[in-house]
Protein backbone atom coordinates (compact mmCIF):
# COMPACT_ATOMS: atom_id res chain seq x y z
CA UNK A 1 0.00 0.00 0.00
CA UNK A 2 1.32 3.09 -0.82
CA UNK A 3 2.59 5.86 1.70
CA UNK A 4 1.01 9.30 1.51
CA UNK A 5 3.13 11.97 0.54
CA UNK A 6 2.15 13.77 3.99
CA UNK A 7 2.69 10.87 6.51
CA UNK A 8 6.08 10.30 4.40
CA UNK A 9 6.64 13.80 5.03
CA UNK A 10 5.80 13.96 8.31
CA UNK A 11 7.76 11.20 9.29
CA UNK A 12 11.19 12.48 7.09
CA UNK A 13 10.70 15.46 9.89
CA UNK A 14 10.99 13.14 12.83
CA UNK A 15 13.60 11.32 11.60
CA UNK A 16 15.09 14.97 11.30
CA UNK A 17 14.58 15.89 14.29
CA UNK A 18 16.22 12.57 15.77
CA UNK A 19 19.29 13.54 14.22
CA UNK A 20 19.39 17.03 14.96
CA UNK A 21 18.95 17.14 18.41
CA UNK A 22 21.21 14.13 18.71
CA UNK A 23 23.83 16.87 17.20
CA UNK A 24 23.04 19.69 19.13
CA UNK A 25 23.84 17.12 22.41
CA UNK A 26 19.68 17.65 23.24
CA UNK A 27 19.81 14.37 24.74
CA UNK A 28 16.94 15.12 27.03
CA UNK A 29 14.75 16.36 24.06
CA UNK A 30 15.57 13.16 21.95
CA UNK A 31 14.08 10.91 24.21
CA UNK A 32 10.62 12.93 24.11
CA UNK A 33 10.48 11.62 20.24
CA UNK A 34 10.07 8.17 22.19
CA UNK A 35 6.43 6.19 23.13
CA UNK A 36 6.38 5.20 26.56
CA UNK A 37 6.93 1.90 25.26
CA UNK A 38 10.01 1.78 23.60
CA UNK A 39 12.43 0.14 22.62
CA UNK A 40 16.56 1.42 21.40
CA UNK A 41 19.05 -0.54 20.24
CA UNK A 42 22.35 -0.63 18.58
CA UNK A 43 23.57 -3.48 16.52
CA UNK A 44 26.40 -4.73 14.62
CA UNK A 45 25.47 -5.85 11.01
CA UNK A 46 27.68 -9.15 11.48
CA UNK A 47 25.59 -9.85 14.30
CA UNK A 48 22.03 -9.02 12.84
CA UNK A 49 23.62 -11.61 9.76
CA UNK A 50 24.24 -14.16 12.05
CA UNK A 51 21.43 -13.82 14.34
CA UNK A 52 23.67 -13.35 17.26
CA UNK A 53 21.24 -11.22 19.74
CA UNK A 54 24.27 -9.18 20.93
CA UNK A 55 23.74 -5.45 21.12
CA UNK A 56 26.65 -2.92 21.51
CA UNK A 57 23.93 -0.86 23.07
CA UNK A 58 19.89 -2.30 24.39
CA UNK A 59 17.66 -0.18 25.98
CA UNK A 60 14.16 -1.92 26.08
CA UNK A 61 12.17 0.69 27.78
CA UNK A 62 11.97 4.16 28.14
CA UNK A 63 13.47 4.24 31.45
CA UNK A 64 16.39 2.52 30.85
CA UNK A 65 16.79 4.89 27.70
CA UNK A 66 16.27 7.86 29.82
CA UNK A 67 19.28 6.07 32.66
CA UNK A 68 21.42 5.76 29.63
CA UNK A 69 20.70 9.50 28.47
CA UNK A 70 21.49 10.58 32.75
CA UNK A 71 24.87 8.37 33.45
CA UNK A 72 25.92 10.30 30.27
CA UNK A 73 25.68 13.44 31.69
CA UNK A 74 26.84 12.13 34.80
CA UNK A 75 30.04 10.55 33.52
CA UNK A 76 30.77 13.92 31.42
CA UNK A 77 33.61 13.01 29.58
CA UNK A 78 31.64 11.38 26.71
CA UNK A 79 30.74 15.25 25.58
CA UNK A 80 34.28 15.31 24.04
CA UNK A 81 33.25 14.97 20.58
CA UNK A 82 30.55 16.40 18.20
CA UNK A 83 28.34 14.12 16.53
CA UNK A 84 27.35 15.49 13.00
CA UNK A 85 24.55 12.96 11.29
CA UNK A 86 23.84 12.79 7.33
CA UNK A 87 20.98 11.14 6.23
CA UNK A 88 20.42 8.84 3.52
CA UNK A 89 16.96 8.82 1.26
CA UNK A 90 14.07 7.61 3.85
CA UNK A 91 12.24 3.73 3.04
CA UNK A 92 8.75 3.95 4.60
CA UNK A 93 5.88 1.19 5.44
CA UNK A 94 2.80 0.50 6.52
CA UNK A 95 3.07 -1.55 9.10
CA UNK A 96 -0.79 -2.07 10.23
CA UNK A 97 -2.52 -0.63 13.02
CA UNK A 98 -1.58 2.41 11.51
CA UNK A 99 1.85 2.39 12.36
CA UNK A 100 4.63 2.23 9.79
CA UNK A 101 8.09 0.58 9.77
CA UNK A 102 10.99 2.94 8.70
CA UNK A 103 14.57 2.78 7.28
CA UNK A 104 17.31 4.93 5.93
CA UNK A 105 21.40 4.38 6.05
CA UNK A 106 23.09 7.53 7.87
CA UNK A 107 26.66 8.42 7.59
CA UNK A 108 28.07 9.97 11.46
CA UNK A 109 31.25 11.61 11.85
CA UNK A 110 32.53 13.26 14.88
CA UNK A 111 34.60 16.25 15.29
CA UNK A 112 36.81 16.69 18.34
CA UNK A 113 37.72 19.90 20.44
CA UNK A 114 40.84 20.75 17.97
CA UNK A 115 38.32 20.91 14.88
CA UNK A 116 39.49 16.98 13.33
CA UNK A 117 36.60 15.19 11.97
CA UNK A 118 36.47 11.10 11.14
CA UNK A 119 33.65 9.04 9.87
CA UNK A 120 32.75 7.29 13.00
CA UNK A 121 29.95 4.75 11.58
CA UNK A 122 27.97 4.08 8.85
CA UNK A 123 25.29 1.87 8.99
CA UNK A 124 21.15 1.58 8.82
CA UNK A 125 18.45 2.33 11.35
CA UNK A 126 15.63 0.32 11.47
CA UNK A 127 12.54 2.18 12.63
CA UNK A 128 8.84 1.91 14.05
CA UNK A 129 6.51 4.46 14.21
CA UNK A 130 3.11 4.90 16.02
CA UNK A 131 0.84 7.98 15.84
CA UNK A 132 -0.59 9.47 19.31
CA UNK A 133 -1.74 12.93 20.69
CA UNK A 134 -1.77 14.10 16.78
CA UNK A 135 2.20 13.45 17.08
CA UNK A 136 4.55 10.59 15.52
CA UNK A 137 6.66 8.66 18.05
CA UNK A 138 9.31 6.10 17.95
CA UNK A 139 8.47 2.85 19.55
CA UNK A 140 11.37 1.14 18.14
CA UNK A 141 15.02 1.78 16.61
CA UNK A 142 17.01 -0.48 15.74
CA UNK A 143 20.46 1.03 14.49
CA UNK A 144 22.80 -1.80 12.61
CA UNK A 145 25.85 -0.71 12.42
CA UNK A 146 28.36 -1.48 9.88
CA UNK A 147 31.20 -0.36 11.68
CA UNK A 148 32.20 -2.25 14.20
CA UNK A 149 35.06 -0.19 16.56
CA UNK A 150 32.37 1.14 18.89
CA UNK A 151 33.28 1.84 22.76
CA UNK A 152 30.86 0.21 24.37
CA UNK A 153 31.32 0.96 28.02
CA UNK A 154 30.24 4.92 27.32
CA UNK A 155 28.76 4.80 23.91
CA UNK A 156 25.91 7.80 22.57
CA UNK A 157 22.99 7.19 21.08
CA UNK A 158 23.47 7.57 17.26
CA UNK B 1 8.13 22.47 -16.23
CA UNK B 2 7.90 22.53 -12.27
CA UNK B 3 8.01 18.53 -11.44
CA UNK B 4 5.03 17.23 -9.64
CA UNK B 5 5.26 16.26 -5.83
CA UNK B 6 3.70 12.79 -6.51
CA UNK B 7 6.52 12.42 -9.52
CA UNK B 8 9.51 13.81 -7.48
CA UNK B 9 8.41 11.26 -4.61
CA UNK B 10 7.76 8.25 -6.70
CA UNK B 11 11.42 8.53 -8.03
CA UNK B 12 13.24 9.42 -4.40
CA UNK B 13 11.43 6.10 -3.48
CA UNK B 14 13.16 4.65 -6.67
CA UNK B 15 16.36 5.41 -6.00
CA UNK B 16 16.15 4.80 -2.63
CA UNK B 17 15.52 1.35 -3.70
CA UNK B 18 17.97 1.36 -5.74
CA UNK B 19 20.80 1.92 -3.38
CA UNK B 20 19.04 0.02 -0.58
CA UNK B 21 18.67 -3.31 -2.85
CA UNK B 22 22.95 -2.83 -3.89
CA UNK B 23 23.62 -2.59 -0.07
CA UNK B 24 21.73 -5.17 1.08
CA UNK B 25 23.79 -7.24 -2.08
CA UNK B 26 20.37 -7.83 -3.72
CA UNK B 27 21.87 -7.38 -7.12
CA UNK B 28 19.44 -9.57 -8.72
CA UNK B 29 16.37 -7.30 -7.64
CA UNK B 30 18.20 -4.28 -8.76
CA UNK B 31 18.57 -5.40 -11.94
CA UNK B 32 14.89 -5.31 -12.09
CA UNK B 33 14.49 -1.90 -11.46
CA UNK B 34 16.46 -1.42 -15.27
CA UNK B 35 13.88 -1.03 -18.26
CA UNK B 36 14.37 -3.83 -20.34
CA UNK B 37 16.25 -1.16 -22.74
CA UNK B 38 18.97 0.67 -20.43
CA UNK B 39 22.05 1.65 -20.64
CA UNK B 40 24.14 1.29 -17.22
CA UNK B 41 27.89 2.99 -17.12
CA UNK B 42 30.45 4.11 -14.50
CA UNK B 43 32.80 7.00 -15.65
CA UNK B 44 35.77 9.31 -14.48
CA UNK B 45 34.69 12.73 -13.67
CA UNK B 46 38.12 13.52 -15.49
CA UNK B 47 36.70 11.29 -18.87
CA UNK B 48 33.42 13.35 -18.75
CA UNK B 49 35.01 16.35 -18.97
CA UNK B 50 37.38 15.68 -21.37
CA UNK B 51 34.86 14.33 -23.39
CA UNK B 52 36.70 10.86 -23.36
CA UNK B 53 34.39 7.47 -24.16
CA UNK B 54 36.44 5.62 -21.63
CA UNK B 55 34.49 3.56 -19.18
CA UNK B 56 35.22 1.99 -15.82
CA UNK B 57 32.21 -0.17 -16.16
CA UNK B 58 29.76 -0.38 -19.36
CA UNK B 59 27.12 -2.59 -19.87
CA UNK B 60 24.33 -1.15 -22.70
CA UNK B 61 21.71 -3.46 -22.75
CA UNK B 62 19.94 -5.02 -19.57
CA UNK B 63 21.51 -8.76 -20.63
CA UNK B 64 25.18 -7.32 -20.22
CA UNK B 65 24.22 -5.74 -16.96
CA UNK B 66 22.52 -9.17 -15.94
CA UNK B 67 25.89 -11.36 -17.12
CA UNK B 68 27.95 -8.87 -15.15
CA UNK B 69 25.86 -9.71 -11.91
CA UNK B 70 26.04 -13.30 -12.62
CA UNK B 71 29.77 -12.57 -13.08
CA UNK B 72 29.63 -10.79 -9.62
CA UNK B 73 28.33 -13.74 -8.01
CA UNK B 74 30.62 -16.60 -9.36
CA UNK B 75 33.58 -14.57 -8.57
CA UNK B 76 32.52 -14.87 -5.31
CA UNK B 77 35.15 -13.08 -3.89
CA UNK B 78 33.87 -9.66 -4.60
CA UNK B 79 31.17 -9.61 -1.28
CA UNK B 80 34.46 -9.15 1.13
CA UNK B 81 33.75 -5.48 1.70
CA UNK B 82 29.58 -4.33 2.56
CA UNK B 83 28.24 -1.07 0.50
CA UNK B 84 26.89 1.65 2.48
CA UNK B 85 25.03 4.58 0.00
CA UNK B 86 24.44 8.04 1.72
CA UNK B 87 22.57 10.40 -1.31
CA UNK B 88 22.28 13.75 -1.57
CA UNK B 89 19.00 16.02 -2.64
CA UNK B 90 17.34 14.86 -5.68
CA UNK B 91 17.73 16.89 -9.26
CA UNK B 92 14.88 15.84 -11.53
CA UNK B 93 14.38 17.55 -14.87
CA UNK B 94 11.01 16.37 -17.46
CA UNK B 95 12.87 14.56 -20.94
CA UNK B 96 9.82 14.30 -22.89
CA UNK B 97 7.70 11.99 -24.04
CA UNK B 98 6.96 11.52 -20.03
CA UNK B 99 10.19 10.58 -19.55
CA UNK B 100 12.38 12.38 -16.85
CA UNK B 101 16.04 13.07 -16.18
CA UNK B 102 17.41 13.26 -12.80
CA UNK B 103 20.74 13.45 -11.23
CA UNK B 104 22.15 13.37 -7.59
CA UNK B 105 25.33 13.28 -5.81
CA UNK B 106 26.42 10.26 -3.69
CA UNK B 107 28.98 9.14 -0.66
CA UNK B 108 29.52 5.42 -0.68
CA UNK B 109 31.51 3.82 2.32
CA UNK B 110 32.62 0.05 2.07
CA UNK B 111 33.25 -1.91 5.53
CA UNK B 112 34.82 -4.80 5.61
CA UNK B 113 34.64 -8.30 7.45
CA UNK B 114 36.47 -6.64 10.47
CA UNK B 115 34.21 -3.81 10.79
CA UNK B 116 36.37 -1.05 9.28
CA UNK B 117 34.96 1.91 7.32
CA UNK B 118 36.49 3.37 4.59
CA UNK B 119 35.17 6.13 1.94
CA UNK B 120 35.22 4.24 -0.98
CA UNK B 121 34.34 6.45 -3.58
CA UNK B 122 32.23 9.68 -3.91
CA UNK B 123 30.29 11.47 -7.27
CA UNK B 124 26.64 11.73 -9.02
CA UNK B 125 24.19 9.91 -10.67
CA UNK B 126 22.88 10.94 -13.89
CA UNK B 127 19.70 8.80 -14.83
CA UNK B 128 17.06 8.63 -17.15
CA UNK B 129 13.39 7.22 -16.08
CA UNK B 130 10.33 6.13 -18.25
CA UNK B 131 7.41 5.06 -16.66
CA UNK B 132 6.02 1.97 -18.03
CA UNK B 133 3.15 -0.49 -16.31
CA UNK B 134 2.41 1.87 -13.54
CA UNK B 135 6.31 1.76 -12.68
CA UNK B 136 9.02 3.72 -12.86
CA UNK B 137 12.16 2.39 -14.28
CA UNK B 138 15.81 3.67 -15.68
CA UNK B 139 16.54 3.49 -18.83
CA UNK B 140 19.96 4.99 -18.33
CA UNK B 141 22.72 5.28 -15.30
CA UNK B 142 25.67 6.81 -15.41
CA UNK B 143 27.79 6.88 -12.44
CA UNK B 144 30.43 10.09 -12.70
CA UNK B 145 33.00 9.41 -10.07
CA UNK B 146 35.38 12.12 -8.15
CA UNK B 147 37.22 8.80 -6.87
CA UNK B 148 39.47 7.27 -9.77
CA UNK B 149 41.20 4.58 -7.58
CA UNK B 150 38.34 2.15 -8.66
CA UNK B 151 39.18 -1.82 -9.19
CA UNK B 152 37.70 -2.31 -12.51
CA UNK B 153 38.11 -5.97 -12.80
CA UNK B 154 35.76 -7.20 -10.01
CA UNK B 155 33.54 -3.61 -9.98
CA UNK B 156 30.25 -3.71 -8.12
CA UNK B 157 27.81 -1.50 -9.81
CA UNK B 158 27.51 1.78 -7.53
CA UNK C 1 3.04 26.47 12.42
CA UNK C 2 3.30 23.77 10.05
CA UNK C 3 5.11 23.97 6.26
CA UNK C 4 3.53 23.24 3.24
CA UNK C 5 4.68 20.29 1.66
CA UNK C 6 4.85 22.19 -1.32
CA UNK C 7 6.85 24.95 0.17
CA UNK C 8 9.13 22.23 1.52
CA UNK C 9 9.98 20.75 -1.68
CA UNK C 10 10.67 23.86 -3.62
CA UNK C 11 12.99 24.99 -0.73
CA UNK C 12 14.66 21.82 -1.05
CA UNK C 13 15.10 22.28 -4.95
CA UNK C 14 16.83 25.75 -4.30
CA UNK C 15 19.21 24.15 -1.72
CA UNK C 16 19.58 20.99 -4.27
CA UNK C 17 20.60 23.43 -6.84
CA UNK C 18 22.91 25.37 -4.41
CA UNK C 19 25.22 22.31 -4.18
CA UNK C 20 24.78 21.04 -7.67
CA UNK C 21 26.28 25.01 -8.44
CA UNK C 22 29.09 25.10 -5.92
CA UNK C 23 30.12 20.93 -7.66
CA UNK C 24 29.93 22.09 -10.30
CA UNK C 25 32.27 25.04 -10.12
CA UNK C 26 29.49 27.45 -11.37
CA UNK C 27 30.24 30.10 -9.12
CA UNK C 28 28.53 33.01 -10.78
CA UNK C 29 25.36 31.46 -10.85
CA UNK C 30 25.09 29.63 -7.44
CA UNK C 31 25.65 33.95 -6.85
CA UNK C 32 22.10 34.08 -8.70
CA UNK C 33 20.81 32.53 -5.99
CA UNK C 34 21.04 35.23 -3.37
CA UNK C 35 18.93 37.86 -2.56
CA UNK C 36 20.24 41.07 -3.73
CA UNK C 37 20.30 41.91 0.56
CA UNK C 38 22.26 39.16 1.45
CA UNK C 39 24.68 37.91 4.13
CA UNK C 40 27.08 34.77 3.70
CA UNK C 41 29.47 33.50 6.38
CA UNK C 42 31.46 30.82 7.74
CA UNK C 43 32.02 30.03 11.11
CA UNK C 44 33.35 27.58 12.91
CA UNK C 45 31.28 25.71 15.86
CA UNK C 46 33.57 26.68 18.24
CA UNK C 47 32.89 30.35 17.77
CA UNK C 48 29.58 30.17 17.59
CA UNK C 49 29.38 28.14 20.62
CA UNK C 50 31.26 30.67 22.25
CA UNK C 51 29.70 33.40 21.19
CA UNK C 52 32.89 35.08 19.46
CA UNK C 53 32.24 37.09 16.12
CA UNK C 54 35.58 35.54 13.92
CA UNK C 55 34.26 34.35 10.80
CA UNK C 56 36.19 32.69 8.48
CA UNK C 57 34.55 33.57 5.71
CA UNK C 58 32.27 36.73 5.61
CA UNK C 59 30.32 38.81 2.84
CA UNK C 60 27.46 40.88 4.31
CA UNK C 61 26.11 41.72 1.03
CA UNK C 62 26.11 40.77 -2.40
CA UNK C 63 28.86 42.71 -3.87
CA UNK C 64 31.89 41.35 -1.65
CA UNK C 65 30.20 38.33 -2.63
CA UNK C 66 30.61 38.64 -6.20
CA UNK C 67 34.02 40.24 -5.40
CA UNK C 68 34.77 37.20 -3.43
CA UNK C 69 33.69 34.82 -6.75
CA UNK C 70 35.85 36.96 -8.83
CA UNK C 71 39.17 36.77 -6.90
CA UNK C 72 38.66 32.86 -7.08
CA UNK C 73 38.52 32.97 -10.39
CA UNK C 74 41.65 35.31 -10.89
CA UNK C 75 43.29 33.18 -8.57
CA UNK C 76 42.95 30.50 -10.82
CA UNK C 77 44.59 28.03 -8.35
CA UNK C 78 41.40 27.24 -6.20
CA UNK C 79 39.89 24.77 -8.81
CA UNK C 80 42.69 22.05 -7.84
CA UNK C 81 40.08 20.10 -6.15
CA UNK C 82 36.50 19.33 -6.87
CA UNK C 83 33.66 19.60 -4.41
CA UNK C 84 30.88 17.37 -3.35
CA UNK C 85 28.27 17.48 -1.03
CA UNK C 86 25.83 15.24 0.11
CA UNK C 87 23.47 16.96 2.20
CA UNK C 88 20.94 15.49 5.21
CA UNK C 89 17.35 16.16 5.63
CA UNK C 90 15.97 19.76 5.57
CA UNK C 91 14.33 21.58 8.76
CA UNK C 92 12.32 24.52 8.07
CA UNK C 93 10.56 27.19 10.40
CA UNK C 94 8.33 30.01 9.08
CA UNK C 95 10.17 33.36 10.49
CA UNK C 96 7.08 35.67 9.64
CA UNK C 97 6.62 37.96 6.78
CA UNK C 98 6.51 34.86 4.40
CA UNK C 99 10.20 34.21 5.10
CA UNK C 100 11.69 31.03 5.90
CA UNK C 101 14.62 29.72 8.10
CA UNK C 102 15.68 26.30 7.00
CA UNK C 103 19.12 24.29 8.67
CA UNK C 104 20.46 21.17 6.95
CA UNK C 105 23.20 19.19 8.11
CA UNK C 106 26.15 18.84 4.82
CA UNK C 107 28.80 16.58 4.52
CA UNK C 108 31.64 17.90 1.86
CA UNK C 109 34.52 15.52 0.14
CA UNK C 110 37.03 17.49 -2.11
CA UNK C 111 38.89 15.10 -4.76
CA UNK C 112 42.00 16.14 -6.20
CA UNK C 113 43.42 15.67 -9.93
CA UNK C 114 44.79 12.24 -8.80
CA UNK C 115 41.13 11.24 -8.24
CA UNK C 116 41.99 11.25 -4.57
CA UNK C 117 39.16 11.68 -2.25
CA UNK C 118 38.82 12.69 1.24
CA UNK C 119 36.58 14.46 4.31
CA UNK C 120 36.94 18.37 3.63
CA UNK C 121 34.11 19.55 6.06
CA UNK C 122 30.94 18.43 7.95
CA UNK C 123 28.83 21.52 9.24
CA UNK C 124 25.36 22.65 9.05
CA UNK C 125 23.95 25.36 7.09
CA UNK C 126 21.55 27.95 9.25
CA UNK C 127 19.59 29.83 5.90
CA UNK C 128 17.11 32.21 5.51
CA UNK C 129 14.58 32.59 2.57
CA UNK C 130 12.54 35.18 1.34
CA UNK C 131 10.36 34.80 -1.92
CA UNK C 132 10.63 37.19 -4.38
CA UNK C 133 8.97 37.41 -8.18
CA UNK C 134 8.03 33.73 -7.68
CA UNK C 135 11.47 32.38 -6.71
CA UNK C 136 13.20 31.59 -3.58
CA UNK C 137 16.04 33.22 -2.48
CA UNK C 138 18.70 33.27 0.18
CA UNK C 139 19.17 36.44 2.26
CA UNK C 140 21.55 34.91 4.68
CA UNK C 141 23.34 31.82 4.47
CA UNK C 142 25.33 30.67 7.79
CA UNK C 143 27.89 27.96 7.81
CA UNK C 144 28.47 26.44 11.08
CA UNK C 145 31.51 23.85 10.20
CA UNK C 146 32.64 21.27 13.07
CA UNK C 147 35.57 20.86 10.94
CA UNK C 148 38.17 24.20 11.68
CA UNK C 149 41.38 23.46 9.69
CA UNK C 150 40.06 25.25 6.55
CA UNK C 151 42.23 27.12 4.52
CA UNK C 152 40.98 31.01 5.06
CA UNK C 153 43.20 32.51 2.73
CA UNK C 154 41.72 31.51 -0.99
CA UNK C 155 38.57 29.59 0.69
CA UNK C 156 35.74 28.48 -2.09
CA UNK C 157 31.93 28.62 -0.46
CA UNK C 158 30.97 25.92 0.82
Amino acid sequence: MAVSLQDYHDIQLLVETYARLLDADRLEDWLMLFDEHCHYEIMSRENVAQNLPLSLMLCDNKDMLMDRVMSLREANIYNIHFDRHVLSFLHMEAAGNGQYEAGLSYALFQSNQEGETRLFSVGRYEMRLIRKDDAWRFTRVRVVVDTGAILTLLATPI
